[in-house]
């Protein structure tokens, strides 16, 4: 099973939290020199846990080329897929929700075309709902029910192991039936950029109440996400929300 | 997923093989109160790694009922089944050896009549040839064949995982969960109106060339199908560009 020099694996990045343990970090780069995943990357990790874990005898490859981010827009910019892990059902967040085994299948393809993220929340609290935010959908690995709360790279080996056998016992499959070459789909950043815009023009206008002011970010990014465009295509609906953008500054009284 | 109350669970011991790390004894605790294993055993463990792992916080019931045995013999004296686990795939010992994924089909029926041991070697050294002797067969989880060797604990999560994930399969046949289509696709209606709403605000500060403007109604068309908006999510885009529609009239200098 090697899913070493896989475009999959090439395009596949592990997205850690806040993360507090430097075995952790540590771990986790193991597990991804033992199954797959060739990008760490880690959103304001405690600094000297991040420290301890690069200086550990044998931290390999992986971690001394893993990257740190400021915050999860940033660390998730250059991907087409972002997939959050919640070991929580009862989620307030109205995203898809997955069990591990049905998900990867789904993530296999996306892989080979664009930059897929994993996202992994800090071990005391799991990922925000602001985290989720920039979620396409959330994924949960199945456990018991009375005890759901996994070591943190523990279930990175875990949807690491499962997504190595799924990938090779696909690996036939997938390739017969390829996609024609289709646009690719928007990356993070282009979508940012576009929710940005759009939510100046909106704010603009006065289309939103001062109430809903706060999470109308938020709601745009969600509903770009569900959108599901294409690169070019975002770059489209950009021109025209610059383009209003413009317009509306042109006419404004002031 | 859960395999809490299954004999298959009732019937599954995990042999710690002279560990020395008691954070693994732990973090091995925890993947079974997650997944399965109802015993956690331990052969000849380093003392002081045992009785730390035990008065660590939250150990838990699985920790502090584990037993202890001086060699491997009496730790698998009461089962019907012994698997050894192995990273190495160039052992000298003859047995039968298995990848996990084919490994977990042929553990679920023994494990429903009898107890099944999985043994688990040190950290440095993984099982002896002498440990093995006491193995029906041999087990390997399938690893990036450049770095097959896994840390104690996550081998031990994926194991259980696999265990867990087929033992439910084969029980009761997963329904597939395709991810689910919360709201329903936007009507053909809907995206017409919107396409003329936009069309109209696009249209209404200069955005097409005259050379354009013949196809851009269709190029909005083509373009709305193809971000696969949902019913709601169209009403909301809708929303947006009537808000800014009236905003451009009312700041229009006519």
């Amino acid at each position: 099973m090697s899913a070493a020099d896989s475009t999959f694996n090439q395009n596949l990045c592990i997205v850690l939290v806040r993360t507090r343990n430097p075995l952790n970090i540590g771990a986790v780069a193991r597990a991804m020199a033992n199954f797959g995943g060739s990008q760490l990357r880690l959103v304001a990790p405690y600094d000297l846990a991040f420290r301890e874990a690069r200086s550990a005898v044998g931290a390999g490859e992986l971690l001394a080329k893993a990257e740190v981010y400021p915050r999860v827009a940033e660390a998730v910019a250059d991907c087409t897929l972002i997939i959050g892990t919640t070991a929580a059902t009862n989620r307030s967040v109205s995203l898809p929700l997955i069990t591990l085994p049905n998900a990867a299948p789904q993530i296999a393809e996306p892989a080979r075309t664009g930059k897929v993220a994993l996202l992994f929340g800090s071990e005391k609290r799991g990922l925000a709902n602001q985290d989720m935010s920039y979620c396409h959908w959330l994924m949960r690995i199945p456990t018991n029910p009375e005890s759901p709360s996994m070591n943190l790279a523990q279930s990175v080996v875990v949807v690491l192991y499962e997504l190595a056998r799924t990938w090779n016992q696909n690996h036939a499959t997938v390739k017969l039936e390829a996609i024609p070459a289709a646009d690719p789909p928007a990356k993070m950043q282009s979508l940012l950029r576009l929710a940005e815009v759009m939510h100046e023009t909106l704010e603009g206008c006065g289309y939103y109440s001062e109430a809903a002011a706060a999470s109308s970010q938020e709601q745009l990014r969600r509903l770009l996400l569900r959108m599901k465009l294409t690169e070019p295509d975002s770059e489209v609906v950009l021109g025209m929300f610059r383009h209003i953008l413009w317009k509306l500054g042109a006419n404004s009284p002031e």
